[in-house]
């Protein structure tokens, strides 16, 4: 199989900490997005919806979606869970992973998308009205956030999940739009150090 | 546990169309949105990410976001599954799934929510432009689901599924934007006039 990917977007890299997490290597084709690559006819016959990253079997099959090519090698790899084991556990890091992905991360892309000139292919038309509401609304995220982690070691509990893979790349993707974490975030903050420093947080 | 849900929202809906496939009945509170009682303080201290719907354990633990609480079910009721069985249906039907929602239903929502008067209140401010982004890139989702539904009987293969609910009750939801399936779309149509007469498919 090969992970079509690109180095510098940060979904591709929610795969990559995701397998570098399970300790699993795979091929990789290079798929540069500033470029396009992933709107042309080859890539959009893999995946019509566009975008990386996406997973290409053996036998020919797509997987497309960051999340389900995750859970696709957690099915496959189940030891060391990153989504869960009990219900419980696998119903309350759904829940923070996908806060921290159809709040966080969603809204600072909207800000980076709808501003950065480099977008401007890519995101067209880029509103700018639209890009300031969702700049204005990251702050209430972290705070969301950081009073999460002033309860327990990581984003969705005791155990460190996708939810916490999501949560750092939106935090680093925040640097995009020149906003980092501060001590108004302590717990955050902390916990930022913390995952950071695991092998598999690469950029 | 108690189901916290509004009668008329496109997410409860999804929850609700779950359970009535899985045969599950549960108690349910309402939350009306429109009333803006998902932000009120006794619902903000349950869910602080506010929205509905959101499920409430006899121990009190929140188990919110609408595809967490399906998947909490999934878990302890793996019969009838709707999330697939092997790895590969699992990542396929995930795929799906979030095309569905991260695509269609998404961007029939922003078109909504920043055009309704009645939005007013809870899109703020509402961005006239952002909204008419959406609504033209609302036929190009159709467009693609039309074409995978000429591969297979349901919308991530052979099998109803989440990704089945998270499409209908998206289809659904653009009548409030005027705007139904037509001949343009004769699979998609098809395909919904089947779903629809399931006995899960309540409004």
């Amino acid at each position: 199989m090969k992970l079509y990917d690109d180095k510098r977007a940060p979904n591709p890299r929610r795969v990559r900490i995701f397998l570098a997490e399970k300790g699993i290597e795979i091929e990789r084709v290079d798929v540069d997005i500033m470029s396009i690559a992933h709107k042309n006819d080859a890539n959009r016959t893999l995946n019509p919806f566009t975008g990386v990253p996406f997973l290409v079997l053996d036998d020919g099959t797509v997987i497309a979606e960051t999340v389900a090519i995750c859970r696709y090698f957690e099915e496959l790899h189940p030891q060391n869970p990153l989504f869960g084991k009990t219900p419980l556990e696998k119903a309350l890091i759904e829940m923070w992973q996908r806060r921290a992905e159809l709040g966080l991360f969603q809204t600072i892309a909207h800000a980076f998308r709808h501003s950065n000139p480099y977008m401007a292919e890519l995101e067209n038309p880029q509103i700018a009205e639209w890009s300031k509401v969702n700049f204005d609304r990251i702050d209430g995220y972290l705070d969301k956030f950081d009073e999460a982690l002033s309860q327990s070691a990581y984003i969705a509990g005791p155990d460190y999940s996708i939810a916490d893979i999501t949560t750092l790349v939106a935090i680093d993707f925040m640097r995009i739009l020149r906003l980092k974490l501060t001590q108004k975030h302590p717990n955050l903050s902390a916990w930022h150090e913390r995952v950071t420093q695991r092998d598999g947080s690469v950029m």
